[in-house]
């Protein structure tokens, strides 16, 4: 059944594991699609036939148990795994991605940044050293990584990109503000905050 | 006509406008639905539906001229003009946001950075000082700011965001990862790299 699965309600699906988390953080052991839906701002319908495509995860009138709703939908995203990640560019987009703390807790892993400027090559970054682009390949094969989040500059990003997908790599989290081009199958989610920003800026008087 | 516009097409106007900048930057003086289309992984019809929403912008056969076009989108947009934006919470994040060069070319200012650690404010920013949160009220209205960025921890990110909307802010482009209530007319747009990876690696194996 998980074909059919439209990509907008799994797009959903890693919001409810947040919001989930967040109130088990709060001591909330029970909850139902009323208060996610109120908290999220989706109706309680759509909420139940979001999660309906994966299983029956709640009783009629009784609502979900907060830690098992977590863990399935850890499980069904593979939020349940240790993901390694790399970061291709050391700039200070890279730096503050490497410090934040969010992504360790979810099992997601920076285990190697790589920038082709030798100022930045060698440099310690927490645990992480910045390593030559020259040897990502040999990093990517080696580690087995099948995920990257693409940092450099717009004009190089195509050109990146395709060396990681030629390396191994499936699924690409890219801050440059272009579209890539990659072969079918690839894995690509796109960050652009002047996206985002003109979004808003059509609404505003 | 500019009501009847759904979301999902204003949402694509800043990607065009983007990839049109980038076709001028390149040398392109005319473009057409179909080159767009490839470029964007976007059906040539939909782009042609899209822009038909606001004009119309290309003859037919002869494409569309791509200064004139971006002339268009700039002013649908509101990026034709300039705008003020403060940045709250300045941590590596923040410090990534305040340094990238993408925004100023767009006409979106950073002009203000705020924290409430004694240890930030007063740092030197660029141009900028990192100020005193308790003062972001007095400088909204003084400065006549509409958006802000938001960059605090998320056990923060409510409290501060209805400081900011009470004091005239309309616009959040927010980076803390959970999800805001606000007043009906608040505009919120939300950047999460955990969901963007999670909704990835469900698709991995």
């Amino acid at each position: 059944m998980r074909k059919d699965v439209p990509k907008i309600v799994v797009a959903r699906l890693p919001v409810y594991l947040r919001d989930l988390s967040q109130l088990r953080d709060e001591g909330k052991e029970v909850t139902s699609s009323q208060e996610l839906g109120k908290r999220l701002g989706i109706s309680p319908a759509q909420i139940r036939k979001d999660l309906s495509h994966f299983g029956e995860f709640g009783k009629q009138g009784t609502g979900y148990n907060v830690s098992y709703l977590i863990e399935q939908l850890r499980r069904i995203l593979h939020a349940d795994r240790n993901w390694k990640i790399i970061l291709v560019g050391a700039g200070d987009l890279g730096h503050a991605m490497v410090h934040y703390t969010g992504f360790r807790k979810q099992g997601l892993h920076i285990i190697g940044v790589f920038d082709n400027d030798p100022q930045k090559i060698g440099q310690r970054w927490g645990e992480l050293t910045v390593m030559d682009a020259s040897t990502i390949e040999d990093f990517i094969q080696k580690e087995n990584v099948r995920i990257v989040i693409l940092a450099v500059p717009a004009k190089v990003a195509q050109q990146v990109a395709d060396r990681l997908v030629n390396a191994g790599i499936r699924a690409i989290l890219n801050y440059a503000p272009i579209v890539l081009h990659l072969p079918n199958g690839i894995l690509v989610e796109y960050i652009d905050p002047v996206v985002h920003l003109q979004y808003m800026t059509y609404f505003l008087e």
